[in-house]
């Protein structure tokens, strides 16, 4: 491993592109490999045993590509598979739960913390349980939402429409009415929502899991010696490669709107 | 200098503590020590060499008190003093100019930049110095506008007020004009107004000075192994004790709307 070895980034489909791009945003002068298993996507519904094989073997190939670091960009393969990642390899892995659920405590004052997700995520209790295991706050109240239509809305490119909203408000209505001061968006589509939901629940601390673990990453990696030198180097394109396991005909669509800029076509492998 | 020492942040005022969120958000358990010179506030119209001279001085009362490095979070300051007080002291020097130039340059995809400051910032051209400074691009266009009324508004506390929309409005209408895709917040004040401007300019990239300085501050204390450990612990109090030249009577409200907790009395002090 060396400064200018990548950092691997791997989720089950696309929506870890929100992940690297908070990674872009702190961290620009880094090689990135993503990895996106789109052609299992979602994990979601998906065996304990088969996410944490699917796992085992995204991250083998980032590791043969040489990668320094480890991000699973999904949270469901946070939740089930981050321990098997763990052992498995020997360089650092962040997963999207933990890094999220410290910053939520951090930030509440009232203890009311809200956790949005798809059902999957929700129904799995991998937020509450990061949340009371991190947590000294007996009185720490935990509410969550499974919000299914979020994820097709922000791959239709809907962010602002009308619809949107109503269904982002019929949604958020139950944890308004809890006065959560602080909410986990904890699906990698959800950070593109960000206006829409601030705008239904204003004042309350959206907790973006990919911005809290490029932080992490930062501290990780400075800490080993292990940073890529900054440049003064500006017109400044992005050092990414894209692996996919399929090529959806969105993919361009969606990956501009979740990076902001054009993304080259990425080279289909198999798992 | 230790891992535990306290990082240091100096200010002209109390503008200076949207820095210290951004701190206290990606690395908490640092220690911190905020000097604001709120007796000799504003530093914007007075000469450079005062402006040097008073830098010097609050930098030298951090380091009394062990700081391990120096954050000026103030835009005139950094702008004027930087170089003076990196070869005064041997601690690293972080200002608030040149990060969130970086990463405007990172940022932009049509190279229209837009800076907002207060008049005397707008005036001194270090935004526009830096960006040329760093940039590759002859193509750059950099539109700054003079914002006076955006600090007394923030100090009000009218972050959404009609009025405060209409002022945003009628600041910010010729940099819309100019389909600029990324805005310096280039006022310690500003980041309190984030809404606002975003609901105006919908889509603009809103560049956080504070934010960048923070992540430049990880990297920085990561690779001297000078990061504070990280804690499991929760119920969490940011550890920061506050000095100021003067105590003005808006002094707590102030610093609670800009912080979201609420301070203990600052010691006041004489420079």
């Amino acid at each position: 491993m060396e400064n200018n070895s990548p950092i691997g980034v791997f989720d089950s489909g696309i929506g870890g592109l929100s992940v690297l791009k908070q990674f872009l945003r702190f961290i620009p002068y880094e090689k990135y490999i993503y990895l996106g298993d789109t052609a299992r996507v979602p994990y979601g519904n998906k065996s304990a045993e088969t996410v944490i094989e699917y796992s085992l073997q995204s991250a083998r190939f980032l590791i043969d590509k040489g990668a320094k670091m480890i991000v699973i960009a999904c949270n469901t393969a946070s939740s089930v598979a981050l321990e098997a990642v763990k052992n498995e390899f020997d360089v650092p892995v962040i997963g999207m739960i933990i890094p999220a659920a410290q910053a939520a405590l951090r930030t509440t004052s009232n203890h009311n913390i809200g956790i949005i997700g798809t059902r999957a995520t929700v129904a799995s209790g991998a937020y509450d349980k990061a949340l009371m295991l991190y947590s000294e706050l007996s009185s720490l109240n935990i509410y969550s939402k499974a919000c299914p239509l979020f994820v097709p809305i922000v791959e239709e490119g809907w962010l602002e429409h009308d619809a949107s909203k109503l269904i982002a408000e019929e949604y958020l209505q139950e944890l308004k009415e809890k006065e959560i001061d602080t909410l986990i968006l904890g699906c990698t589509h959800y950070p593109l929502l960000k206006k829409l939901i601030a705008d239904i629940v204003p004042g309350v601390n959206l907790i973006d899991s990919g911005e809290h673990a490029a932080v992490s990453a930062i501290r990780i990696l400075g800490e080993a010696g292990l940073l890529a030198k900054e440049r003064d180097e500006f017109n400044f394109t992005p050092d990414v490669d894209f692996y996919v396991t399929d090529v959806p005909s969105t993919f361009f669509d969606i990956a501009r709107r979740f990076l902001d800029f054009d993304v080259n076509t990425p080279k289909r492998i198999s798992l």
